[in-house]
């Protein structure tokens, strides 16, 4: 018997087999999963009396809530497309998005509801606005909360007249998509990813399998769920009948107070998120501890690898689990997962760092510039490709991007790593973030690695400058921790005690901050124009 | 991107990821998974110079080896079919299913080629004999065992002239059978039951997310392999890279050894295993302990309900973990899962035995006639029809028991069950093993339920005998406890006290043994038909 793989199931499943447990807890509000199912199955209810259909988008420009979580799986039951939109974004990367996906109907959370109004002439294809609004959980704040603006629809409203049964739901093939999720931009113009019900419903699996995501598993939100469907999270803990705990905002005091209260026992993050964790204060299990955290949760991240000592402190000192994962965006995201295994041990910290191997599915190769491997020394640099289930459908209405992204039957992810005998891949860089200098490969990472171990260094990104005698060469941009105020010449003779000359940086800034994308991806780019102006840098 | 769901790909990512890692221990044999892979290779050669191609089927009639394991791999990666075949049956059982299979190379194990000779006349189809057999592993007894009778390859030595590189496979579908697992004969002439590649990978993946599978479990082969591919578990436990532990024949001693030695954490067994496990002495961790356990085992049991009790027992007194789960061949296998949950308290061991709830993808309903669902009172008894991915693809060459089985849209497994308000299903007794007497269903399973109470009862069976005034009523056979001897009043008046009169049975006989098939499946029609003899039985 073949029965398409519809994400679908997994909602139905937890909704049939555990209609009191909790689903969702957002603030005050907790949901079980029946109230859940019913809330999504009204929304798409309504959706459909707007018109929503088969194939039509949807957008949702909210940070995480149960709305959020809801949108998913409404417009889903309908084989509608979601459009979950990075709410950081700016003004013009919005219009374009929504303008580029042909967004019909736009679901904003209130706080978001003033920045998209201006947008409203450029976007007549927007038919309908729907705010997401809580009255009275206590943490509002700002005029959109009081009261629904003029030119949106409430959304609670919205549902109150729509049915609780189920929608209608038409033919849907597991290939048809689920969502469109636009890449962050770290080096480029947004692209459209479509996902389809297979790709999700078989990285949910991967999820499940390699985190072992149980029933009784709670997940906090420390993970934005425009982020590739929250890496799927949203799918597989729903099939296991998880509960999810939403986190609107990323705060150290408010993780450590939900991880207690409501027995958390698994999150997603990137690593800047894992550093404030580890940064908050009064969280050991030893000494006066503030808080009595009963559960072991596991930390899945994955956006860059963390610095070992991360790992280390979280494991060691915190006494939680620490999961990396690789991927991205186009592949559902799941590629590899790195854990303790026959060639990894616990302790292996720098190991654990790096991306893994190959998840359930998954062929994972590091191939050179004629797509043959590379060779397994953990040292050639080749680009990650991988072929699966979990590689997705193409770029919205932009066939030629996904003939360059996909082709020899590989997807081509733009990573640069190394890999080893083991088939253990690290990441060495963005393809396009190598730096060259007189003619050597310079991997950025490894010398942020360097930077991370110097006490003063709180974050920091190399670049590659404009060099006149090597071409490029690479740069150090560092935020110190508070009060510290090492000198340029001291990071560097920190750097080229530990690392080949050619590899050091050749000069030090000290900046306030660093440029991010709303998952805590650094955005080189942004850095590199300053020094790069008027130059046409040269790369591979 | 769209790629199968090939088994293969299990194999495949444990071969590349985990070379050095052990993946069969059988015996004084330790076979890691490079060696295990090459063994795979050379078997999927050897036999594509025999003529093997796709969808060409190919026998194997053995107790758990590590030839087993390999067999099936060894075939699915030349897109052949694997016929496994439940050593145990009678030469004429073996003749009907190689001749229906059309198999035209039979694997066998040492110990039954003399009885598999004798069919070589009526079997001119099978054109190629392949012995297993080990030198000096020392668990060898028999003729067969010293040297490979005539008429017959040896495995090893054909394989040993074969290539170690990865066969030519040619292009599979997911759709394309893996194996045909014939039916086990409770009720009927065997039937051959085609699962594809998209039916076992999506078993396989459920077995991983609802028994936790993790990289470093060691699965103990308590499970015939030749049962429905070891419940996935064949697929599954690769996947993860995990161990398998070969168990060639059922012993207690032994699988305490092996528990202790390779360090187990997973089993699949019938409850007659397990109660074979409980009834072994000093193997408690109090007292005078034999073995020092220090994995914490799970589990996991089907081919019928175990007494509450064995759950109590297992947990409680050995510390093991159990997880019940309920299928057929026809689901690849598995259905439903019980396990601690939201409605289920880990102490709740007579919920525990039930079959429990649906697994990711399968949708599980308790039909009555009409294929209208039975209330959710768990008392109204109907059939367990589902509809999922795991659903077989049909019986071999037998479209009308297919068109029978999958009937509206929906599998019908055949089983009677109750359902209750938490979905959770508890299954009453095969459909045409429930009694109807006076015009009252009586579960047979229900009365063996209190028959094991009795702490006399080792082992019963309650089938329908004749009967001028009811049509049929309940009979109980009933195997004692050595050293006991209560009456047949005794054990009536026990279960007077404890259920209804009707529900009773009318008369006890004490018999030595009950007939059962190789995976534990009681043979309830073998034991009717003595007293049905001359008689029509009326059913439903």
């Amino acid at each position: 018997m073949q029965v398409p793989l519809l994400v679908n199931d997994f909602l139905h499943r937890a909704v049939r087999l555990y209609p009191d447990k909790i689903a969702v807890v957002d603030g005050e509000q907790r949901y079980s999963y029946d109230a859940f199912g019913q809330r999504v199955n009204r929304l798409a209810n309504a959706l459909a009396q707007l018109g929503i259909r088969k194939g039509d988008r949807v957008g949702i420009v909210s940070p995480n809530s149960h709305f959020f979580l809801e949108s998913f799986y409404g417009t889903s039951l309908l084989g509608a497309i979601l459009v979950p939109i990075n709410y950081r974004l700016k003004p013009a990367e919005h219009e374009y998005i929504l303008e580029h996906a042909g967004v019909q109907v736009l679901l904003a959370d209130w706080e978001h509801t003033g920045e998209l109004d201006a947008l409203r002439p450029q976007l007549p294809g927007v038919t309908h606005w729907i705010a997401a609004r809580d009255e009275g959980d206590g943490d509002g704040k700002g005029e959109g909360k009081d009261h629904t603006p003029d030119g949106w629809q409430d959304w609670n409203e919205l549902i109150q007249q729509a049915s609780t049964a189920a929608p209608d739901t038409p033919e849907i093939d597991e290939n048809d998509a689920v969502s469109i999720n636009y890449t962050s931009g770290t080096t480029a113009r947004p692209k459209g990813v479509m996902l389809t019900h297979r790709n999700c419903y078989l990285n949910a699996y991967n999820m499940i399998a390699h985190a072992s995501l149980r029933h009784d598993d709670v997940e906090l939100w420390t993970l934005p769920m425009f982020h590739c469907n929250g890496w799927g999270g949203v799918y597989a803990l729903t099939a296991m009948g998880g509960t999810h705990v939403v986190l609107r905002a990323i705060d150290g005091r408010r993780i450590f107070e939900l991880i207690e209260r409501e027995r958390v026992t698994f999150a997603c993050m990137a690593p800047a998120v894992l550093r404030t964790i580890l940064d908050f204060p009064n969280k050991n299990s030893s000494g006066n501890e503030e808080f009595r955290i009963e559960t072991r949760p596991r930390f899945m991240v994955a956006g860059a690898p963390p610095p070992a000592a991360f790992i280390e402190r979280l494991e060691q000192e915190l006494g939680f689990e620490f999961i990396q994962i690789y991927g991205l965006t186009e592949t559902a995201p799941i590629l590899t997962v790195s854990q303790p295994d026959h060639y990894t041990d616990v302790e292996d910290w720098n190991r654990r760092s790096h991306a893994g191997v190959a998840a359930i599915g998954v062929e994972v190769r590091v191939l050179d510039d004629s797509d043959q491997p590379v060779p397994k020394d953990g040292e050639s640099v080749g680009e990650i490709c991988a072929r699966s289930n979990v590689i997705f459908a193409g770029y919205w209405e932009q066939p030629e991007q996904t003939e360059a992204a996909i082709r020899n039957g590989w997807f081509h992810t733009g990573d640069l790593a190394v890999w080893d005998e083991t088939q253990s891949i690290h990441i060495v860089d963005r393809k396009k973030d190598v730096i060259i200098s007189g003619g050597e490969n310079v991997s950025s990472s490894e010398i942020e690695d360097v930077l991370y171990q110097h006490p003063a260094v709180l974050e920091c990104a190399v670049i590659g400058v404009p060099s006149e005698k090597w071409g490029e060469t690479p740069k150090a941009l560092v935020v110190l921790r508070s009060g510290n105020v090492p000198g340029q010449d001291e990071i560097i003779a920190h750097c080229r005690e530990r690392m080949a000359h050619f590899k050091c940086p050749s000069s030090v800034e000290f900046v306030d901050s660093l440029p991010r994308t709303a998952t805590g991806k650094l955005q080189k780019f942004r850095l590199r124009d300053k020094y790069w102006k008027g130059s046409e840098r040269k790369i591979g």
